[in-house]
Order: structure tokens, then sequence, then C-alpha cells
């Protein structure tokens, strides 16, 4: 049986009837599993996770982009987290029993599916990317909606899929394939978000940090905190607890302390257990240990 | 769909074939997964672990003890475990989709089939137990084989299934049900297994200890070290982390340092997961957040 996971992101967080409204698409339905959605009022933004076989996902997810596509409106979204459309990113990861491959092809199925329906211009990113230049989401997202009416006119930058114009309401969407990653923050106890931002710059890839992070800072304002942000792109080059020791080291500089992480959306059982065997120094430990590695065969 | 884990114990570890012969009764049998089976060769023992339907595993079950009792002879066996049967111990764990109550049930069921199929002995254990002098394995196997030739004629320790007479070769099999347990050893860098005793006095419950740890010390000779080796009984009260970190403040006194330590057999994600939230002060975390938690539905 083949396993994927999908992370559709849609650029709507506030208003949480139509939140409810898309998401009903995914409820009920055989042959995958919502696992969580989760609207963020700031971002204006919300994250679906979904857990099942290819086809299933790919057809709920092609019924996503046409409620979004009807109930909001980028013209008049506004909210803290970039976006470029009503679905912003959808992006494919393979879980058990599938190539990145054939991720890649699931990608360009799902995009020629919504460029058909419903209009909106795709742009394939990280793994099932056309060229180097649009493997970054964030290059890609560069310019947000606002600036994608001029963008998707220059000849760098035609869509894989449909005509060098936006969908008037819609924007555009990024879809993709991509192994599965860590959304992973780190608490500092400081109100001062520019130590994160230090930290940050010393932990991610772009400034000389490791090889698999992206990080930025975050303030959390109602709690009094700030946060070293990050995604951990391959975790089993860049383990977890690597990245908390080394953070933790560096806040020492500002005579700061960690003060508690957290894990966003899912982990891989991987990702957990080659953490927990460093800090215990276990021998021959892996996943294989753990009982329910055992269920999940049957 | 009903789950449990059942890991017999058998009195044979050093002669290859004759576990072979043995665990061959588990080897593609349907409703059930033969997890593993570590022969050891000093205890002269072998430890199966069985994952899956309660039914396929008691039928596969009582078939193993026919095997013992025809292969392995108790007044020849030597090792460095305590035993008192060809089949020493078979406890059933509830794991998804079922009760203790039933695990009880089915020590019951599995301990009436081996008295009527082969003339052993049961003396039932733990949550099965018919007596309060009868819950902990150690005082049932007191005196081990040797010894149980009289002590089974005492009518205190008239056996739960058959006659108040061993079996001549295979001895008596305690059969029970408890909770999933894990198994754990701490490495000590000494070759001086008195500061392991000490340490394991200070954990162990019955010296004052930590509630839900059972342990002792053994020496690894060939490795020059030693080790607190223990039975975490319940998990969820007594977390991994803490008995780690506990040994490791012990072991200071002696000035003596963890230079690792081990899982044997399986542990459930649960316990996993608790250790890490401890170690990377983790907010909101559980097993849920565990990608493939949410495979286990399925």
């Amino acid at each position: 049986m083949k396993i994927i996971q999908c992370v559709p992101n849609f650029s709507e967080g506030t208003d949480l009837a139509k939140v409810e409204e898309i998401v009903s698409v995914f409820k009920n339905k055989p042959g995958f599993k919502l696992v969580s959605y989760e609207p963020d009022h700031n971002y204006n933004r919300t994250v679906v996770t979904l857990l099942g076989e290819p086809e299933a996902i790919k057809e709920a997810v092609v019924e996503m982009v046409g409620k979004t596509t009807s109930l909001v409106d980028m013209n008049v979204q506004r909210g803290e987290h970039p976006r470029m459309g009503a679905t912003d990113v959808i992006p494919f990861v393979p879980i058990r029993g599938i190539k990145m491959k054939e991720c890649v092809k699931l990608a360009n199925e799902t995009a020629a599916l919504i460029w058909e329906k419903y209009q909106v211009p795709i742009f394939l990113y990280e793994e099932a990317a056309s060229s180097e230049s649009r493997v970054n989401l964030s290059d890609i997202r560069k310019g947000e909606f606002e600036g994608m009416i001029t963008k998707i006119k220059d000849p760098l930058w035609k869509p894989d899929f449909g005509n060098a114009e936006i969908h008037p309401t819609a924007g555009v969407t990024a879809v993709g394939a991509r192994a599965p990653l860590v959304a992973y923050n780190i608490n500092l106890d400081t109100k001062n978000v520019k130590i994160a931002e230090e930290i940050a710059k010393t932990i991610r890839h772009s400034n000389g940090g490791f090889r698999y992070i992206k990080a930025g800072a975050a303030e959390l304002v109602d709690k009094g905190i700030v946060q070293v942000t990050m995604n951990i792109t391959n975790y089993k080059k860049t383990s977890i607890y690597r990245v908390f020791e080394t953070v933790k080291m560096e806040a020492k500089r500002y005579g700061v302390s960690i003060c508690g992480s957290e894990i966003v959306g899912l982990v891989p059982l991987e990702a957990i257990t080659e953490s927990l065997t460093y800090y215990l120094g276990l021998t021959e430990f892996d996943m294989t240990k753990v009982l329910e590695t055992h269920l999940l065969d049957k």
C-alpha cells in the first residue's frame, strides 16, 4: 500500500466558517485521514495535514482548490504570512511504499487538474521543479500575490501549467514534492527578537549553519518570549537534538535561557528515536525497537 | 482488531538447532508476527517476541510448549538465568483494542490447553494470579526446577492447572497477563559490580526507590563494564529519562561515568515520546504528533 502525506496551505485563517467549509472536502472520505487542520489568525492561513493513498488525496485536494477559489479573494486577503494564492502551496511527501518520483508525477497530475478545472496557474517546486530557479518556494513566492500580476508575464516566470496571467481572485498556486521535514521552534526566555535573529543566522544553511536548516525569528508577544523558528529539511542528516543543543549553546552568549521547544505538525518516528538515542546514549536503538513500528506492516 | 504482545521464554539458548526447531512454530503463521527471538548463550534461554491476534498467538504458543517439552530436559539444563521449566514463562500483554481482563482469560485458556495436551503444571502470575503470593514471578520460581519437585507438593504451592507433581523433564510453567514493561539497562564505566548493586538498590522499589522499578546488577565481563539492569513495570508513572538521570546522579558518588544504555526487546512509543519531551522541553507533545501513529488506525 502506498502512503503519502500532503500538507496543503490555504490563505484563510480568520473566518472560521469559511475554513470549515473548505476543510469539509477532507472529512469522511475513504482512502485517507484528515490528521489535523490549524487555522492561524495572525497568519490568516490554514495548514492541513492529510495522510493516506495518493489518488484519494489528489482528488480531494483538487476539490479543495475549487472551494478556496470560490471563497477566498486575494485582492482583500491580508495576513502576516507571505502568500501568492487562495490555495498557496500543495506539497506531496512520500511516506511508505512510494518513491519521490511517483510524488513528482502526482504533483504534475494535480497541477494539470487544477489548471483545467479552475484556471489557476501552477508553479511546480522542490523535487517537482522544472528548473533550478524554481526549487525554493520562497523564490517562486517573492513579490507575493500583488507582485505576481507582473512577475508571471516575465518569460522566466511563465507558469508550469496555465497561461502567463494570474487567476483574478485566487492568484497562483505552487504544487510540489519533497521529503518529509520537521517544523521545529525553540523558545528563548527574552523579549528581544534580535537575539533570536542572530541565533537563527548561526544555525541556518544560508548563513553558514547546518546544511538542512532553514531558520528565522518570531516574536510571541502574548507570551513575552521569542522563538527561533525552523524547518529541518533532512532530519536524517541534521538531527533535532543537535539543533536544540546548538541553540542552547549560542543562547548562552546572550545570557538567555531556552524555555522549551515545539514540533509543529507531524514528526517522523525516526527523527524521535534518533534524538532520544543521543540523550540516553542508547546502543543499537532505532525505530524497529518501537513496538508500534511492527503494527504498521499488518 | 485486538492486538496483544506475547513474550514466551524457553530454557534453551545454546543448542541453536533446537532453538530454531522450537521457534519454527512461529514462522509464517497468519494472524501474528514473530518480531524477534534472542537466544542467550550464558543464560541458556531464549526470549521470543510475538505481536498480533490473541487466538492465533495462543495456538502457536501452546504448540511451542509441545516442542520445548520434547526437546528440553530440565534435569540436565544449566544456565545463569533462574528457571523452573522447559517453557519457563508466558506473559500476555494487551496492546490495542483489548483489555487486561481479556488477557487474563487468555492466560487461563492457554494454561488449560498446556496441561491438557502436555501435562505440564501451570502457575498463573501477575494480573492472572490466583492469590497475592503468586503475583510476583520470582516468588513462584524460587527454588527453581530442582526445588519445585518438593515445593509443588506444599498445599500453598498447588498449581493452578494440573496435579501437584512436576512434569519429569519439562518442570512447570508460569502463564500470566501483565502491562507492557520496558526492559532497560544502564552501563557503568567500571568493572566493580558492587557499584551497580548499590545503585540498583537506590532506584528499585523493594529498597525504597521508584515505585515501578525492579533492578539488579550484572557484569559484562567481555566488555569490562557493569550494568544496572531493570524492568520498568509502569513506564507511564516511572519514566525512562528519570531513571537514567537518577542513575547518572548516583554514579557520581563513586566517580563513575555512564557509558550508554540499552532497551531490550520492544518499547512502546509513548515511553519514547515522554522521555524526549523532557530533554527537549517539548510543549504539547505526545505520540499523536508522531506521523506513524496515524498509520495505525488504517
